[in-house]
């Protein structure tokens, strides 16, 4: 594969940053500034909410329902629910009873902050908050009702214990512990692969995409939510400390199970980039519709942090 | 208000039995037997939802529904989901970094049993299953797909920082202080009243109910929401540790915000049965159609766990 060319990474950095700060602008707009007796969970979700985050999955959701002929505005909360639950999953993966992480993209984690209960609550407050969101009654009119339904319930399956808590479950449980290749690809593609398959595909089906499509968006979100994860075991390897945020060589401190950890960096990255060629393969149908979701692809490659 | 006769007491006995058997089949029907690779959080999930709980939101969502001619198919997976997300506030709730406590309903908390990193995820879990229950295929055929997600937004306000979630964080900020009576009602009134009304409310939307129908049957849900809070706080005074099936007294040992702590057994006595005479009061329109509510309403008082 070709490295991103500086007009590409020009092109899809301007990209990102436009649809960052739609996002941004929404999430900011749905949560009040924080008042009343239970403020400081309020604090505490939007902390963690506005830290600094890339916003890929809303900006997935939203790029895919663009593929399938759908507008922004349509997938916004959506959008905006995505960020609040992959949020409320990373509070909660920092909790002391967890991974007990006191820094995150450069900043200290919610429980260091707010203290372990409030951060708690939070979690949970962004949880239940991503399915108000999508169910908001300024929203029910722009995508078929039966349609919402599906993609909440897409979100809801891909978060649960069959998707993102499942994988959290086997990651917490595997720390320390050897590890075989199959345990190690159902994490990946369980705590981080699901919930980022799933950005893909509700913005495919919001935007009113046909079973072929949402079928190919479907796979494309599998195979570069897998290639993500991948990403960031080799950025843990890799990565400069000072521009991820958080310090590099930590997956290892913790025995974590990862992708170089058991087959190496070198093969690592070649499952990485047979997963991205594979994503940009079943993009074919879409021609150059969906050329911002081939430079995605190759971007969770390149980027560093 | 007169106790409930012998008579009374029976029929309502055996009416909770029989809606408790119908949710309790239903869960059991949803959730797997406990396999796979991430078998610890479905088994922890499952250990507390079937840990003796009353089903009263549940049963209280059905009960609503057959008020405004509904039937208990329409509203089981709601039924479900609501006990869903209880569940998991009380797995939460019983978390060391919330209220660290070992007992509930006389077995040991989720945590006591499966560690405090499985109690957090399958506490996670249950609030996100409960939004797939919501939206099962099977499902969204019964009630109007609008009316869905109207119940859905209901039941997630209800859940979240606006609601119960909110009541958790100044319930547990205000351990140890000196609460004035709003706050303490404000913290009953979400952590406890906020799911309660939710629950009557959502069975009268999916049951069909008109906005006069609703409106009245939400208000009943809000006052017995809240003397259901008043009557814990008593029965932790006054009640039998064997028959609740955990320390009484707790509360005062944790130095809780609680009715009685603050305005005394007698008051708080009095304002619960005013509550329920309220909400007894709201039922005026559905005549003899809302005979049980008005039990349920008196058996608040009168229950002993």
């Amino acid at each position: 594969m070709k490295s991103l060319s500086e007009e590409q990474k020009s092109h899809l950095k301007n990209y990102l940053n436009e649809k960052k700060a739609l996002v941004d602008k929404a999430l900011r707009a749905h949560f009040p500034d924080a008042g009343g007796p239970a403020a400081d969970v309020i604090k505490a979700m939007t902390y963690s909410l506005f830290a600094g985050g890339k916003r890929l999955r809303p900006i997935l959701c939203m790029t895919s329902t663009s593929v399938v002929g759908g507008v922004d505005d349509d997938v916004i909360p959506i959008a905006c629910a995505l960020e609040c639950i992959h949020t409320y999953s990373l509070i909660h993966d920092d909790l002391p009873v967890m991974d007990d992480d006191d820094l995150r993209r450069g900043k200290p984690t919610n429980h260091k902050v707010f203290g372990d209960a409030i951060a708690l609550l939070a979690g949970d407050g962004l949880l239940t908050e991503a399915f108000n969101l999508m169910t908001a009654d300024s929203f029910s009119g722009s995508i078929p009702e039966a349609v919402l339904l599906k993609v909440i319930r897409l979100i809801a399956r891909a978060s649960g214990y069959q998707g993102m808590v499942g994988g959290q479950v086997v990651d917490i449980q595997s720390e320390g512990k050897n590890l075989d290749f199959p345990m190690v690809e159902y994490i990946h593609k369980h705590k981080t692969g699901a919930l980022i398959r799933a950005s893909v595909l509700a913005g495919a089906l919001a935007g009113g995409g046909d079973t072929d499509q949402t079928d190919a968006l479907g796979r494309y979100g599998e195979k570069i939510g897998l290639a993500f994860q991948i990403s960031d075991d080799i950025l843990d390897v890799e990565g400069d400390s000072a521009i991820m945020g958080k310090g590099s060589g930590s997956d290892e401190k913790k025995k974590k199970a990862t992708y170089p950890a058991l087959i190496g960096l070198r093969r690592s990255k070649e499952i990485q980039t047979g997963l991205v060629d594979e994503a940009i393969g079943t993009l074919t149908q879409f021609g150059d519709r969906a050329e911002t979701l081939r430079l995605i692809a190759r971007y969770i490659i390149e980027r560093k942090k």
